[in-house]
């Protein structure tokens, strides 16, 4: 072998030696975007079974598909691409997770050390490109294939697969050289493919068991005892933001609530708001707490929170200057309102359980606030029949939109709602159900963007996941439109003329509104469907609509795949319904 | 006025400052993504006449934009985006502004210390988001009306514009938090708006002069003085590659190049090639080094290089290991094969005259190598006979669309050239004319992204640009189509199924090329131009390339606006005709 082809060789078993510890670490899908400086790790990752590919052209598109196929697999997913600003475009999605902490494994080819700030083609400073945005950054340098350097590559795919998935989750970097040239000959071994394609087996889905729960004990140097807290006396409230709950993490949270007599307020992406509840279950909070009488009335003296802040920026608000305990694993301190006394590094299932082994008193304290709990389940109950009263009297707007796909939903399916508009209206209109369903948001940073890729990636990801987008976070995204086309989950589209959001906001009305805030696309959703070959459904009544999802809901298999349901809301219409519904939430007789 | 409506008006006080500021150090043109934290810059930018708006939806295609924007104006162009990931988007663009030197002002909004890293909704880390990518980052805190802080504030938009500007020009970022409320009463001072659009009048097109041209002088600390270089020695030449010459340069340049009886080889980026030129141009260097034997003969013992590496890759591998001075008015080191052995800090302009004043002893070198020059341009005669025939014999390929590009394209218009293939291509075949071109490429980084967008920003800083890119880089940038609507100049797209680079590389043939490396997108341009209100017109070979460009080019005015020109070229005859050609030039009788 020359000495040029074995520089190709020895990058390929130093990638090789990466993919396995990568594998060994979780990870069993990669997400590539075309380029040249990447070759070995593509021609490694394909030699890999365990592996799935999926070739997405553009970066951030990639990215955030990648972020939803992780969200849904709950397993770390790799993205890789070429040098130069093509990582660059990550960033979004890189932030997006680590705010609401996703394992990505961001592994960006790189130069060798010697082209690197010498003004050579495509070379720029990816040295910790993500900042603190990544939990591990790392650059091994450029390949050797001494035995004691594959197995350091090895252990560091462990490492950042492992890493990627500890407290708290998010994504690592590898940044990685390579020397010319790139491709080796066909001696090379490990070059030699088994299989002349690239797709994966099934076993490839199932593999080795997702991330483990988390098992961090409740007791650390200095971490107040359960008794030290106030949680025997006293009003109080159980407050979960987003963030996922397990199945037995929530069964834990429900024994709690019933033992502390206390209500459990439930953001719509806290996972707790759809499914079976205990007792205590609260959905309407963003609706009563509008009262003002009401609001005042129910002040409690603590609140315990689990997750990020919550959606709804009237509980958000009505929560300040409460004395908080906060409950969070990776010890993050989401306090918007510095309202916390308390931090518990703990997972909430490890935190339930401590606390129900433990004698609080509580028994004295509900009974000397007997009509604590109740009151909340009962205007839970109020507020049920006002947005019914809501629904059969006001003209058609997101809350007939939003209720109807409550209903029409499968159970255990996912809904990924869009920031600004969407997300907030799920959280007004939503109200409970048995029937799981699982909320997705990119709200860690709560940017518009990324949406259509995240949808295509957590349906690739095994969860059927329909999405509700506004006009403008659709068009934010026009890159993922072509991943849309394998849906079986249709992409919804309320298409009100722009960044509604804004009419809500003192800046409706400004002079140049239209063209500075609202900023409506002349684009049509219909035209725009046709060349990524979706198909194109329109909706502008409540009939319509749900005549639209019966049927896109009912093709099994891979029917009517790739289906944008443009929906048509007057949005002035819309916002004096909601207007009228908060007036009549304020004026009414709650109790 | 209420404490709060103190805040808003004190909040748009500041953004009015930094305007003014920002205005009085160039910045004419304000290119904004919608959102409500950046309310008050958005209120301030609006009651300057001085400022253009446009609104651009998706911040990464906004930054292109700007990108090209300031390109073509010479000029600080600022983007305005709000807080979250919004900025993140702008990453690439800052990435290429700072390799490529592009005055830019990012004007990120953000929620103020007290919501930072307390979880706040839409609320990030955006201090230094970019790194060593910007030449100077502030964030100068909340708003306040002190005037030492509106004093402040003024400065530092001045200094921002004037250091974007400064050697080496870059994007220069401000990260800007606002408390609310945000939008401040009528009776705020400056609040109201003389004109109720926000469309500037054409003065501010105008305005104040331009960049002054750079003035450094060449002596330096340390710094070689002429005589010390080995300039009246042995045979030289000067390789000018990617980065801009003013006209009095190039006239200097010429001049030092006929005293020093030097070739001159012309990067296609360097705005050199194109336009009146003094004896001595090379053009046609990727063609005849590719002549092992002409490779060797023409060894020069040394070499004045000025910008970046070139583009070519066969130049830069023949340049190898000879002595090299790099003149560079930013010291930034462009060495991406280590052989620099002097730099000067010093504009171009300066170094040639210095020289020229200089005694060098240079008739007593030309002396000794009389063929030396005259022989360089003799190969440039005989490849521009060879590109001829070739183009006579040859099937249609880029060849053919580059030679007609150059006869048809107006004198002292744009063409952008995307990386990978098109700009090669022009290295290849485009040989030199007499009529000025301005040859755009985003070669900072030499990423696939942005072009539309950075195609749409030139058009709009005054120079009609046509552009040429291949059908990949043309879909990597899909928000920047609908700019194209209002462009008078055609967006060429040589649609030959994917990244045919990589056809030229080892890549080609490896099990899963198509892929994970050509990637091919299974969109039809003809069906997506429409959605975006661009006319579409095919073209499949010479004669109707020819008679499109002629159409749409002699088209004045407002005409056939949008045009996007999918031009069918066969990959594979592509590449047979260019390596036909490659082994016409090794295997021909050069002297």
């Amino acid at each position: 072998m020359s000495s040029q082809q074995r520089q190709a060789c020895v990058n390929l078993q130093w990638s090789l030696a990466l993919m396995d510890g990568l594998i060994a670490g979780g990870m069993r899908r990669l997400v590539i975007s075309p380029g040249s400086r990447s070759t070995p790790l593509v021609l490694a990752a394909q030699r890999r079974p365990e592996l799935e590919l999926t070739a997405i052209l553009d970066e951030r598109s990639a990215a955030f598909f990648a972020l939803g196929l992780a969200r849904a697999s709950d397993r770390p997913v790799g993205i890789l691409c070429t040098s130069g600003s093509a990582p660059a475009h990550w960033l979004p999605a890189v932030i997006e997770a680590s705010e609401s902490e996703i394992p990505l494994i961001l592994l960006s080819a790189d130069r060798p050390p010697e082209l690197r700030g010498w003004g050579a083609n495509q070379t720029v400073d990816q040295n910790r490109l993500f900042g603190s945005y990544v939990r591990e950054f790392h650059d091994p340098g450029p390949a050797e294939d001494a035995p004691a350097a594959l197995k350091m590559m090895r252990a560091l795919g462990l490492r950042a697969a492992s890493m990627s998935l500890a407290t708290p989750t998010g994504p690592v970097h590898l940044n990685l050289p390579f020397r010319e040239p790139l491709v080796p000959d066909a001696d090379c071994p490990g070059f030699a493919l088994a299989e002349p394609e690239t797709t994966a087996g099934p076993e490839a889905q199932q593999g080795p068991a997702r991330r483990p729960c988390a098992t961090q004990t409740l007791a650390g140097r200095g971490a107040p005892t359960p008794t030290d807290l106030p949680l025997g006396a006293g009003k109080g409230l159980i407050c979960c933001g987003p963030g996922a709950w397990s199945a037995a993490s929530a069964d834990a949270l429900w024994a709690l609530a019933a033992r502390l007599d206390v209500p459990v307020l439930c953001d719509p992406l806290s996972g707790l708001r759809f499914g079976p509840a205990g007792p205590g279950r609260i959905t309407r909070y963003d609706g009563f707490l509008r009262n003002a009488r009401i609001a005042a009335e129910l002040r409690p003296d603590w609140v315990i929170r689990f997750g990020r802040a919550p959606v709804s920026k009237t509980l958000l608000g009505w929560l300040a200057d409460i004395p908080t305990l906060l409950v969070d694993p990776g010890g993050r301190w989401s306090d918007p309102n510095h309202d916390v006394r308390w931090q518990l590094h703990s997972d909430a299932q490890t935190f339930c359980r401590s606390l129900l082994a433990t004698d609080l008193g509580s028994a004295a304290a509900a009974a000397a606030h007997a009509d604590w709990a109740p009151r909340w389940t009962r205007l839970e109950g109020q507020v049920d029949r006002l947005a019914s009263q809501h629904l059969d009297e006001a003209p058609w707007c997101e809350a007939h939109i939003i209720s109807d796909l409550l209903e029409l939903l499968p159970a255990d399916e996912g809904l990924l709602c869009a920031n600004s508009m969407p997300i907030r209206q799920v959280d007004t209109w939503s109200g409970g159900r048995d029937k799981g369903l699982q909320v997705f948001g990119n709200r860690g940073a709560s940017g518009i963007d990324g949406q259509t890729s995240t949808l295509a990636g957590l349906n690739a990801g095994g969860i059927p996941t329909t999405a509700l987008l506004g006009d403008l976070s659709f068009l934010h995204d026009l890159s993922g439109l072509h991943l849309l086309r394998a849906l079986e989950r249709p992409c919804i589209v309320i298409n009100n003329g722009g960044g509604r959001i804004f009419d809500y906001l003192p800046q409706h009305g400004l002079s140049g509104f239209e063209q500075l805030w609202r900023t409506p696309m002349a684009i049509a959703l219909k035209r725009l469907a046709e060349p990524f070959g979706l198909e194109h459904r329109l909706a502008a009544d409540r009939d319509a609509l749900r005549k639209v999802m019966q049927e896109v809901l009912t093709t099994s298999g891979p029917g009517p795949s790739g289906c944008v349901i443009e929906v048509i809301v007057d949005a002035e219409v819309s916002r004096a319904a909601h207007r009228q519904f908060w007036h009549r939430l304020a004026s009414s007789r709650l109790d």
